[in-house]
């Protein structure tokens, strides 16, 4: 039952008829109770639940038996005790693949209604236990498909609903009570601590800082950043977010920098409209396998059904090239150069993340086309080095330079460059912008050719000209914000900062003058000036009603690079005191040369902020040399780079082996790491010590001979 | 049968199971066959057609009884010999609200099929001729729905078709060919004359200039400036369209200027998602009722059908405002002014026009919030001469600042403020941009509410916010090329053309010397070397193969301001010689200070243009002080400013009595202007001789007290 409206009618037939809600995806009840506290029109009193899917230990040989625990949100659904009631041994967590694959749902997802995904031969197995707790609740709340959506039934349909499941046979009632509390989440009286939060920041203020540690829960940690600094906010279709301005300013200072970097490359910017008819989109097999389960499609405008279903682009190639053979007919058309920046439409039923996994995004798409695959090689990389330095220079986040393996490049092209970032955090890679080399594959299939100007025989050779296609995309916001932010709030690069300076009047009591106050804020209004003169985006907070304390914590959540506070004492000694946001360094600073002085404190900033993201990076990769290694390498949240024989069967063999459900001991722990590592790239930097010697060095996985050091991860 | 699914079922229930083809809209057979002529896969030879509908003078009180003329496209359908065939007295072309009502068709796209939307009751009252040389032809052409497609059938096939229109008993065939050439399409022989130029093209120059005249036939000639000037592509999606570099270039330019405007204002830029749930979208009544017919839904996610369809967004008031219900809580949060670029989608069903009428444009929209009136008045105004600065300081295109009528302003708001344009080729008014005041009614749809800060008791009232929106899209664009373009091409204003001088070698015949040449080549280079230098666009076109003729046509198509010619000559007296892109004057210019005489050149180019245009637009707004002069006035392509009492009542009189339906002689010429007037503004400047004198001066058409003069005419 992937789909919702099959659901939602067979929620129907048991007497059910009220739509599912939709609010922000959610990865805990923490943050669950805070959505739901944001929607209207729920009902007054209702009750959290969870749904757990574990596996006991079994003889290969057996079909799996999962035992799937519907329980409310606080019973102590202890492992052992279910396996004792069951009489089943070593009840572990189902990994991701159980999930995927058998209930056709995903962490975080999981609600009973994922019994009605199971196949018939395998639901004879699955052993279903109901908390007796829910049995005499009211409104019980589930995810009907995905974590962004919540359903309330009555115990008698969640019943019903059970019993309605073909095949299933095993169905127990257990009671979790003895061992824990009973609080029904009443919506009036209990509010998660981030709803009280979002009060103080009615008065224009908010809360101090975050109040979750980036390292204790790092999702509900990034949400936070995201939401309580302004840059983003959460919509009401799924998967689909508000940019804020905070968040678009970078973006903006991407597109200027990178706009006059293909400028002077030669690349023109353009528009091709967003929809694309289905013969077009489906004209190229391999390119459009990788998109199709992915297009939103309209099919109807006003009350009228269009004769054809027309899609919305997930990328451009297929919309483009049609065009190109047309405005393409002699080698004096070449080489053609276009970009255009626009919003990409990836209808994902993963799990969505804020600016790294969105259904909508921002992006620009470059497609070139040249007589020589030499020439498009050398634009392949030129363009790769910009989204390097867009990186590194504008958002101070190292990456590393490479190439995709053949599984893992670009649909449709021959072969995909790429730049990779890192998130610490999660020790887990990420693809930061990736600059494809298409060959001749579309020019054939769009006959995008030209005469060869060598031969002036009559009957000249038509030649097709050779593509290059490339994308960066506002997932490089996530990444800046994932990679500098701290617990107490956004750090922002100076160079892509909306406000690089803040200036806060200070130290005035009870007993300065009106006087006193106002040569603290001419003084405050002097320097924003003389900053903003030189080019630096400074603002002065005079806001009245608001203490120094609560300023500096409304401006350090939004990751204001730098603090200038200035008071009466400060004025006496000639000099204003400032605070560094990424290392909360204080220091004074003379009125003398001020503007100097600034900019060049922004410019340590931004460069110690690159240099401390490298180190840790640098930090984080491992040489291994040894497949024994590997696992733990990644299970320390670093990536691995293995001599490698670059084979895609290679490549799933390390997955897999690499994955939870393979390792000898599987942790209790649902947070714990699950996903096998994929090849991130082949880097263009090589490791030389030791080297790779060819006939003689061995992949770490299969004992081929390698030819490249791989970088491997786990991944977003 | 506006529904193609059911005209395609239809057909194929006649034996005819081919989908139609989809092409560019066309206006004409000339257009019709250049489009097929770029589509593959067609029947190699084909007929085209015309489907015509008359009318005969009948006495008001009989039905009315059209005559459906089915011919082919060079058939010689004389009206007087239809009509005495029928005897049927006075043919006449029927007006657009016959075909808009009766047959539910529109000029340009008639065909058979539009038979089976007559209702029952007046299907008997219709007479249908066809044309016996269609009899037997085969793979005869028409539109099935709109111009922008064609079908292919058999003469059995149309035959059939007419029998199976019920009710319809009168079918008389025709012979036309006594009088007409009998010449069917083929494709490959016979070629338009604008399919020849695009041969020319292939070579990378475009032919000498634009093949229709501006005046002559100007919807082909803006057609035809578009595409061959590279603004512009058609797309295989009807409606969409390409917007190619130099026209992107410009849209660039405006953004700009727009983006440092609003800053300075304080707006910021943001990205909120394209697409709107349902729910969301219709909340203000009044608002979505004018945009619901033409919103597009996606209803389906790869193979996913979706729980409910979801919209793109038409505009965004109702995308953004419960947002603002959230970020503003308190007068500290005010004012909120916000603006994104985007693109937005109105599935319109009318002819597209590229630029001015197309499916998905490009646009911004910023929406602001404020505590007063007054505030938010202030704003809407400021935006307004921001439109304004943008028609006439980029583009050199004169408007009219004005404030809508209540007929016309933006739904669901209180008061709309507009610049109109005005397209002199073909005599009729177009809206510029608009920036609204929505006053509360959306604050209150959507409860953006905050306490009153004058009022410091415990029970503080609630505010509603006051509210404004305001929009600017690459209709821009389409003004610009309809203002300036002249038989030659495009005319592009120096401020936003992409090559602001084209540099081109001259005087070079067989006598001279390679090192003449190479001195020529240099002395282009050095010159566009020093205007760069100066932030002049300048370019050599140092392509050889080409004469200097071919060059010149090459840039005049595309709008170059200023080509700068150099030969050995003018070397030897320091000077090149200059050519206005506007006025084609030829001066020379000393190479000593080139880079000022240039730069003043553009400015003064600028200003020409703009004056020009000026001189225009004000010589047709005529003052129409009585109401027989009105009509005149509109046919002789002006606008007219009357005392008008400015009753909505009033208005719809307006339209209908200056529609051609109306009027006493009805022209037989299909293209004259048939379409009624409507208010374009109440213009801001009031005209002061005569001045309005309240209680006296008498609006023109109903008698009642006029208020102010109004600007009345045809519109796009």
């Amino acid at each position: 039952m992937s789909d919702i409206t099959a659901l939602v009618s067979k929620l129907s037939g048991l007497g059910f008829s009220d739509a599912p809600v939709e609010h922000a995806p959610v990865e805990n009840v923490e943050q669950w109770a805070e959505a739901l506290s944001t929607v209207s029109g729920l009902p007054s009193e209702y009750t959290l639940t969870k749904t757990l899917i574990f596996k006991p230990k079994q003889p290969k040989s057996e079909a799996m038996a999962p035992v799937v625990v519907i329980a409310k949100h606080d019973s102590a659904t202890n492992a052992k005790a279910i396996g004792n009631e069951l009489k089943l041994k070593e009840l572990r967590f189902a990994n991701d693949d159980v999930l995927t694959d058998m209930f056709q749902t995903a962490k975080g997802s999981v609600s009973p209604f994922a019994l009605a995904n199971v196949s018939k031969e395998s639901i004879a197995n699955v052993r279903v236990v109901v908390d007796k707790a829910l049995l005499s609740a009211s409104n019980i709340a589930f995810h009907p498909l995905d974590s962004s959506r919540t359903v309330f039934v009555s115990a008698a349909t969640l019943q019903s609903f059970v019993k309605s499941v073909e095949g299933l046979t095993h169905v127990t009632e257990m009671d979790f009570t003895a061992e824990a509390g009973t609080a029904t989440v009443a919506k009036t009286e209990k509010k998660p601590a981030a709803a009280a939060a979002s009060a103080d920041e009615v008065a224009g203020v908010s809360k101090g800082g975050i109040d979750v540690s980036k390292d204790v829960d790092f999702p509900r940690w990034y949400q936070q950043v995201l939401t309580r600094s302004d840059m983003l906010e959460y919509y009401d279709v799924s998967g689909c977010y508000i940019v804020r301005p905070l968040a678009y300013f970078v973006w903006q200072q991407i597109q200027e920098f990178f706009d006059a970097g293909i400028r002077s490359l030669g690349v023109k910017n353009c528009y091709f409209p967003m929809f694309v008819s289905s013969k077009v989109l489906e004209r190229e097999k391999d390119h459009i396998e990788g998109f199709a389960p992915e297009v939103a499609w309209v099919t109807r405008a006003g009350s009228t059904e269009l004769a054809e279903p027309i899609a919305i682009r997930p990328t451009s190639e297929t919309v483009m090239y049609p065009y190109f053979a047309k405005w393409i007919r002699s080698h004096r058309d070449l080489p053609l150069k276009i970009n255009q920046w626009c919003s990409v439409v990836r209808w994902e039923f993963k799990n969505p993340q804020p600016f790294l996994r969105t259904r909508e995004f921002l992006w620009q798409e470059g497609h070139c086309a040249y007589m020589t695959e030499k020439e498009a090689m050398v634009e392949v990389y030129d363009v790769l080095t910009l989204y390097r330095r867009i990186y590194e220079e504008l958002l101070a986040v190292p990456v590393i330079e490479g190439e995709k393996s053949s599984k893992e490049k670009f649909a449709g092209g021959v072969a995909t460059t790429t730049v990779e970032g890192f998130i610490a955090a999660t020790g887990r890679g990420i693809q930061g912008a990736t600059s494809h080399y298409l060959g001749q594959n579309f020019s054939k299939m769009f006959n995008i050719v030209v005469q060869d100007p060598e031969d002036s025989g009559a009957d000249r050779p038509k030649l097709h000209v050779h593509q290059t296609s490339w994308g960066l995309s506002t997932r490089t916001i996530g990444v800046m914000v994932m990679t500098h932010g701290d617990d107490q709030g956004l750090v922002m690069p100076p160079r892509v900062a909306e406000t690089q300076v803040i200036i806060i009047p200070c130290g005035l009591t009870a007993k300065h003058s009106d006087e006193d106050r106002r040569a603290v804020s001419d003084a405050c209004l002097n320097v924003e000036a003389r900053l903003r003169a030189v080019g630096v985006r400074a603002e002065s907070d005079l806001r009245e009603l608001y203490t120094p304390g609560q300023k500096f914590n409304h401006w350090e959540v939004r990751g204001v690079p730098l603090r200038v506070e200035i008071g009466p004492k400060d004025l006496e000694k000639n000099s204003v005191l400032t605070a560094r946001r990424d290392t909360f360094a204080k220091a004074p600073m003379s009125l003398d040369g001020l503007e100097s002085s600034v900019q060049l404190m922004l410019l340590t900033i931004q460069n110690d902020m690159l240099a401390k993201a490298r180190k840790t990076f640098d930090e984080r990769v491992k040489i291994v040399l040894d497949w024994s290694e590997f696992v733990p390498v990644l299970n320390s949240k670093c990536l691995a780079l293995i001599p490698w024989c670059e084979r895609e069967v290679c490549e799933d063999q390390i997955k897999t082996r690499s994955s939870r459900d393979s390792l000898g001991d599987e942790p209790e722990d649902e947070k714990a790491p699950s996903m096998g590592a994929k090849s991130l790239c082949l880097p263009s930097k090589q490791p030389t010590n030791p080297p790779i010697v060819h006939g003689e060095t061995k992949c770490i996985q299969c004992g081929e001979n390698a030819k490249r050091y791989a970088l491997f991860g786990r991944s977003y």
